[in-house]
């Protein structure tokens, strides 16, 4: 037709944490790949508990270690659990598929209610950490958190737009680096008698609350912060490198080890170091600069801390598609998501995600301990889910030696259900309601589309026996603007749709419909030319109610809508709106059929007239 | 067709500023609607002139008055200069319109560019400074000055995205209540030998800048700020009542007279009281509380100030559109701004508006003083164009006493261009260089645009002659994903449209394909069907490339995208969305005509059948 090289069509599709190592995951690379969200939980699980036990007067901090050391039992168990998890569901999926398997729909849609949920607050809790890191280490930024969070904010959708091709490798460096400074600052920092370096500005602390149990929950609730993103290796079996379920249990159990030496050893370091929380700064940052002082290290150290974390909110970004293309297979979030590999498609979750990020920035201004208490709610209910699961699967099939495994497994849903219900009712007030709101009302939403979808499906087959297509005369519409080659294709392929064409246009001045008169008497294609007039400055709705009369008449009408294709993409903008607009408003009426002629317009096409 | 009513085609237009009035409002009406925000110039300017001079001691702050003096004669000549602008061009559209008319194309870009900058700063500054006066009475706001204005933002939006219909009544209130408030705090603090009450924390301020002219100039282009705004008048003439002319004169007189009075009284209280900035409150604030004391009338005034000045900021979402509708129509911007009477064309603008809006704000982090110095520039650049074309035009026309008209005009030139060379080179390096960088570029876009359309209207009308549509015989292809309803529909769509049609569906596993092919063969429509696989989660690109073969076999192809168009429009997200990705590639290929049939689904439709 048009003498033009096809486009290419295959641009390059952007692979997602849930694809992008697909099959070649060793456990080093699992744990890099999988795990920077729960590494990097270190930095704000261990604070979170001082500053929980702090409000009890400073002396009350010498509870952490206790505390920290019963949140590693419960990191212990969690992991014996999740290789059961591992080995039972080897195509990952994590709590949202085990759920569906083993524990029915409304408890499914709990699950994925929760993980939902939780990877926004990922994103929003590991970029406002980030920036308190970065202020740490440059203090001016102290007063600009919040601009500095929706700085990264802007940058990560940036990258993620553009579509990230971050395999294992890309994020191994940050991830050993990371890891790598903390146990440093642990180690350096335990084989020194006291500080080397004080960083931030002394706080009074005056006693609000009483040193008790509910102080302790609270301070537990708190620090159980620390053990999101532990279900991650879980969730992405598939993604590891044969035999994948011992690699992935490898992976669970080496991140198991290491997250508990972290937070052990920072703790270890506070207790040693009587460090309480300081205006302007981390406790981490504190902690590195009581090791190192505040020469290059510790800026090197509160740099990488940084990265990690923004590195930490990026998973979210790969890891939420994967799971809105499960909930759209099964009816529960617009069918558009399943299809997460086609090109254009996945930037809407990366916008939605973004914005939503963006509102919780904003609300809480960026504070990391107004956003805590909403975290790691979710993260338990997706643990309680999952062992639950395991109980039923293992008391369904009873293999040999089931009884130890359920033990285990229900042992570790009480701990966590329990957890979970401390940290619900401990951290209520203070923000946990919200997501007592939200996760209800975002399982209403699933089930709701998933009616929809049902009820569609439904009415579509009531019939048992469909009718042969019989063709029925069809009247096309032409909307044009002026008299020129844009018409004549238009008209030609009109002509070549339907017998029976119409042009109409419409008119904001009267000189105008009549040089349009005149030019289309020169012209002269044989067909019928109405002219409307349209006082105000709309063409569309005009346009629209001319339809309708046709429509009216009970025609079937069919409104081919010739739309310029400039060659070069960046102008595509300047063409088309209006038209796109009357097709938007036209399909929206159900009776009409709206087709769209591409017109090529440069000279290249117009040679080849 | 289908027995449905016809859905409501006039949703009601949301009316704007440019409309809203339109032939209705008195002096008293368009000093509300049209001069907010110049009015609330002054709670930035006399600060920013005072900002300026402390930076040389707090002495040099007794240079306030006279520089106050100057602004306000320079004032002065500017309403004279205006009244000359509204009587020869009564048709509005302020120096962009002036520019066209009498002084040619690059001018008018100018002019545009540094309208569309000011615009988008009076949004961010008035927010700014909102933001800034709520925090004076509300000290808890002052950490949090960027989310109060992101929220203050997002309210706008909100409003503004469902159509705003604020006639001149609805700002009548605020703008009296603000313009009073503002006397009131002038006369009675007057009155005061010494302030009631003092609010804020005190600075200390090291003198960083000798006293002299160059301070003196800097105090001068900080405290223009307060003149911003005075334009809005002529832009808007066609908006008053008859006689126009008359009307929008006394209007810029009042505004003028108003404006001084408020400025100097201010800066006369300034003086009397000796007021210096002091920590976390305007200075307007702080002379309320010296006229008030801290009661609740100071309470009020500080809230009227900010509704004041949010109003302010709302202003530029409803002139912005205005002059945007002026550019497409001059082939400047986008056609589809021209149409800014159609319901959702108006929202691009809004979140444009909005989103540049924001990224200035986090970018200064909501900081009022970081904001100012980006602003003024684009005003005085209008001013001193719409003068020179002032100039031009007496000199061509030569009325009687045309010479003393010229003569004020020329001096008004001259100063406002002094004026502005002086607030170029003083705030350059403080954040000018960024409107300096700015304005070029939008000037470069706009000719680029102007350049794009009338390449392609002269692509258009090459040939002398056009030749008689001649149809060709077309191919329709349908791609269906299910054997259902949809199916009948569309095939009966596509046999009415063609004689030759063929379905083709992509599957991504095979038992779905198998299935396909049996359910089509017992219905056995007599058309052909083409099975693809895809083996990876994507379904539109072998589509894609299977139309592709199809137009490199030379055929005419027509592809029929069946939509299904739920009967409650927040299902429509539900649906579609594949059909639309295709279509949208298909359209970019320029080859094929991509029609789109709406099939409605519900009880009531498939009753009808």
């Amino acid at each position: 037709m048009l003498g033009l090289a096809p486009r290419k069509l295959h641009p390059k599709v952007p692979r997602f944490h849930g694809e992008g190592g697909k099959y070649r995951l060793t456990a080093a690379g699992g744990l890099a790949a999988l795990s920077l969200d729960a590494l990097t939980s270190v930095v704000y699980g261990p604070e979170a508990i001082v500053l929980a036990l702090v409000a009890a007067g400073v002396s009350a901090t010498s509870a952490t270690l206790p505390i920290a050391l019963v949140i590693a039992g419960l990191l212990g168990v969690l992991v014996i659990s999740y290789r059961q998890v591992i080995a039972v569901h080897p195509n990952g999926g994590g709590s949202y598929a085990v759920a569906k398997e083993d524990l029915g729909r409304r408890t499914s849609l709990l699950a994925a209610a929760s993980l939902v949920v939780d990877y926004i607050l990922t994103v929003a809790v590991s970029l406002a950490a980030g920036a308190a890191s970065l202020a740490s280490a440059f203090p001016a930024l102290g007063d600009h958190l919040l601009a500095v969070c929706l700085t990264g904010l802007a940058v990560l959708t940036a990258v993620n737009l553009r579509g990230i091709a971050d395999s294992a490798r890309v994020l191994m460096a940050p991830m050993a680096l990371f890891a790598a400074g903390v146990l440093a600052v642990v180690v350096v920092g335990l084989f020194r008698s006291h500080p080397v370096a004080v960083v931030g500005t002394a706080q009074t602390f005056h006693i609000s609350e009483a040193f008790g149990v509910l102080l302790l929950l609270k301070a537990f609730s708190a620090g159980c912060t620390a053990l999101t993103g532990i279900e991650a290796i879980a969730n992405a079996v598939p993604m590891f490198r044969e035999p994948r379920v011992r690699r992935a249990q490898h992976t669970e159990v080496l991140l198991g080890v290491l997250l508990a030496t972290m937070v052990l050893g920072l703790v270890l370091l506070i207790r040693r170091h009587h460090v309480v929380p300081r205006e302007g700064v981390t406790i981490v940052a504190q902690l590195a600069a009581g090791a190192f002082g505040t020469g290059w290290v510790y800026y090197a150290f509160t740099l990488i801390t940084t990265l990690a974390l923004a590195l930490a909110a990026n998973t979210s970004f790969g890891s939420l598609p994967v799971l809105m293309s499960l909930l759209a297979k099964d009816n529960r979030l617009p069918h558009l998501f399943s299809l997460r590999a086609e090109r254009p498609v996945h930037r809407f979750g990366v916008v939605a995600l973004a914005l939503v990020a963006c509102v919780l920035l904003v609300a809480v201004d960026a504070q990391l301990h107004r956003l805590l208490p909403l975290f790691a709610i979710g993260v338990f209910v997706g643990f309680t889910i999952s062992q639950i699961g395991l109980v039923r699967y293992w008391k369904t099939r009873r293999p040999d030696g089931w009884v130890p495994r359920v033990a285990v497994s229900a042992f570790g849903a009480a701990l966590t259900a329990v957890a979970g219900v401390v940290l619900l009712t401990t951290k209520f007030v203070s923000g946990a309601w919200f997501v007592a709101l939200v996760v209800p009302l975002c399982m209403l939403l699933f089930s709701r589309i998933e009616h929809y979808y049902t009820s569609v499906t439904n009415a579509l087959n009531r019939r048992r026996t469909l009718r042969p297509p019989v063709p029925v005369p069809t009247t096309v519409i032409v909307p044009l603007g002026e008299v020129d080659e844009i018409a004549e294709r238009a008209l030609t392929a009109a002509c070549s749709l339907a017998s029976d064409v119409v042009v109409v246009t419409a008119q904001d001045e009267q000189q105008k419909a009549e040089a349009m008169r005149e030019k289309w008497a020169r012209w002269n294609p044989g067909v019928r030319l109405d002219v409307i007039s349209s006082p105000e400055h709309t063409l569309v709705r005009p346009l629209m109610a001319y339809v309708e009369r046709a429509v009216g008449d009970g025609k079937h009408v069919a409104v081919l809508i010739p739309q310029v294709e400039p060659q070069h993409r960046r102008y595509r903008v300047l063409e088309n709106q209006r038209g796109l607009l009357l097709a938007g408003l036209l399909s929206t009426r159900g009776q009409v059929i709206v087709c769209l002629l591409p017109v090529r317009v440069g000279p290249a096409d117009l040679v080849s007239e």
